[in-house]
């Protein structure tokens, strides 16, 4: 938690933005796994880490924007908790910690709001993810839970991305402790990839990277991936079968910080330590699309424009080996290289690994002028707009030979002018390469946050 | 997952003892981090995995009892979700395994559900614990999602419980499986903690024990505990901090099965290697309390006779130390024991670790004739009827000194005729104690699943 100040000054900024009405910024509980009792670490929601800054389940804060008044509302703890839990503070411990000085409880805060309805004054709230939230916030409203993404307020969803987008100066050296550990982790990965000697699974190392991030105290910022199979984005299964020589291993892995600040780094590694010229050959492409984010990345480009140029560099290697063909500019329009690249360049970092995902990436990653793709892979661009300093972005350029895609496309005869079915066929076992680093935009351009993981096998 | 028969037989088992209406069995769904696309692992309700086997989230299943007609429930993958996850089964694919063969969406669910309730054909289905589950149910039913648990049906509760606790062959051996990589975690803590040079922490230890489970492929059945404040049962922290020589490290840890098996142990280690004589005391009577467990557990025997035999050993040891006084028979009976043994002697183990403990334990753990104490310390007792073949337990007793509790009762003078509260406060750093293995009832007696792990120190 940072200083008391740090969110006594973020909320007078989110007030002032709002001007009128009531904010609801609702904590999150803790999910069970099994039963009630026996429950998933608990995360707390971002936006109320933002402002609150407790990290503590089951809490609601109402904020007064015509009167400036602060409430932090909760249950307080059972003296007999101290023997299954030990000491807890109470709520007004809680809210001070906060720089809040009312504390209310669930009643007294269904009260407020009621009263506001009847007096006509606008309640803002974001829609919630977790549906025990989505139940508390409907009761609270007397809504169903499935209006309340229709009754969110946009405004509120405005004011907050629009802080949140911009990191403080703290923020960032959290983003870079977390990324630090990321790094740790990824090390390790190579470690035991390159090994020729190499007796790790998928599923052995992705058990090692649990022992790194819970030593430091934290958790991960989403559940770690490490596979051969790159080619599949979010692949959830780690195979328990040794590592094979002459395959490459994809590891997307991120930790987050004990104050949840997410890092997110990808490295495609060759096992056994050598890259065939073959894996060789497109990995260079995708380090010289990574390169040339950061040159491009500054203030005052879109990043719109930032991933247009990897997917250039993506392009015009594809066509050197022969897998592409065709005018590059072309291929760029009409989103042919998006086959091999069918991903955005980057998404924003911060507090959540997909930073503001649950605000809703069209009401704070595009705008009235630049609007979301609808072509493939480019649609999956999650932040389009210029880029500001102290901006934290991923640069995680990759190619993929997805034979589901390739077979379809090719008995499409889907831009047939632009791809080299045949060639790229022969790609079918390839799998996958990604790599990716966190980066913080400067005054004049960008850097790489946290130490340096090597890039050259 | 088992193979399909047994899945149909249960489901036959279950159906005849409810016999009229309709039974809705949900599965879980996962459950976002801190947004929607980013979750915790799925875990599968207990239930539904007994009945149906099929670890995926989002399925419903729907019994009819009346004309044995059996509906699996879901969405059909989306062929687009390859790029992203792999390639998954079809919902039919999903529902053969179970041995279900009509597969119907949920609108189809809906109108099943909606003709039942307008000929008056009862909906049996147990109250659920997660939250989306509650809206999905409350929107079947149409019924507000607090009034599911007044109408949830107790008919198939007691029908559920009744099968549940009774394991069949091929759950023994999987609990064993659970357990046995249980061991090799505790075996790890014993090594790490009583290691002379020790310079492990509380949460480095902790740590480590998640890449052990996570490598067998299994997780864990609740977040495993390792403190040296073995006096607050539930401890949430673990500490950074060096592991101090002399003091107590009890790691109350469980490995869950890939098919969703429980294992529960406990050790209470010295750091170091060696405990004090004080220490060596209180241990040998927890020590011989869970040994006559051994002894006393046996089918026809009540599981309350045994954990008061247990509360019996360890009130008479206390008395042999000086911290108690007064007669033993008096001490059970009035509770005093519990001050230092204050939770039950162990509970059900199975796809649950305290296995049920959502039908709710009164339903299955109490009875007309044997109903829940309102003692302190022995309501806690999770389970108290007769003991079966077949049936699988915890074997945990412990004694703690809780600063808290010892000053609190000492100034209501609570107890004051048998605790010696002068001699109890001189443990107030003591810590607490609990060794906790898992048994099962066989034909004429108990025995400790999975390997043995030492014991003696």
């Amino acid at each position: 938690m940072f200083d008391k100040e740090t969110y006594a000054i973020r909320r007078k900024k989110l007030t002032e933005k709002i001007q009128h009405g009531l904010i609801i910024l609702s904590g999150n509980y803790t999910t069970p796994f099994n039963y009630a009792s026996n429950t998933f670490p608990f995360r707390q929601d971002s936006t109320f880490l933002y402002y609150i800054g407790i990290d503590e389940p089951g809490l609601i804060a109402l904020l007064d924007t015509d009167n400036g008044e602060e409430y932090l509302c909760g249950e307080e703890p059972c003296p007999d908790d101290i023997i299954w839990t030990g000491a807890t503070p109470t709520l007004a411990q809680f809210a001070d910690m906060s720089g809040i000085n009312k504390t209310i409880n669930y009643n007294q805060l269904q009260m407020i709001i009621s009263k506001a309805c009847n007096k006509g004054r606008k309640i803002h709230f974001v829609a919630p993810y977790q549906a025990q939230v989505s139940i508390t916030i409907g009761n609270l409203l007397s809504q169903h839970v499935e209006k309340l993404k229709s009754i969110q307020s946009s405004d509120l969803i405005h004011a907050i991305a629009e802080m949140r987008k911009i990191k403080e100066p703290q923020e960032i050296a959290e983003i870079e402790r977390a990324v630090r550990t990321t790094a740790i982790m990824e090390q390790f990965v190579i470690d035991a990839a390159t090994d020729p000697a190499c007796h790790e699974s998928e599923n052995s190392i992705r058990a090692a990277l649990f022992r790194i991030f819970l030593k430091e105290g934290f958790f991960y910022s989403f559940p770690p991936i490490v596979t051969t199979h790159g080619e599949i984005f979010h692949q959830p299964f780690a195979s328990k079968e040794r590592l094979q020589k002459g395959k490459i291993l994809l590891a997307d892995i991120g930790a987050e910080s004990g104050s949840h600040y997410a890092g997110d780094m990808t490295r495609s590694v060759p096992v056994g330590g050598k890259f065939s010229p073959k894996q060789k050959e497109v990995y260079n492409i995708v380090l010289e699309a990574q390169k040339t984010v950061l040159e491009v990345a500054k203030p005052g480009e879109t990043w719109l424009n930032v991933h247009l140029a990897a997917a250039r560099i993506i392009t015009e290697g594809l066509k050197e080996i022969g897998i592409m063909t065709g005018g590059t500019d072309d291929i760029i329009n009409e989103g042919a290289y998006a086959m091999f690249f069918p991903h955005g360049i980057g998404h924003l970092l911060g507090l959540d690994v997909h930073d503001m995902e649950n605000l809703g990436e069209d009401n704070f990653g595009y705008s009235e002028t630049i609007k979301r793709s609808h072509q493939f892979g480019l649609c999956n661009l999650r932040y389009a707009l210029e880029l500001k300093e102290n901006m934290t972005l991923t640069n995680e350029p990759g190619i993929y030979f997805i034979p589901y895609l390739m077979q379809k496309w090719k008995a499409e005869r889907r831009f047939a002018d632009f791809i080299n079915y045949d060639k790229a066929l022969k790609y079918s076992d390839f799998g996958g390469i990604r790599i990716e680093d966190d980066i913080v935009i400067t005054p004049t351009g960008c850097h790489i946050l946290g130490m340096e993981v090597k890039k050259e096998f």
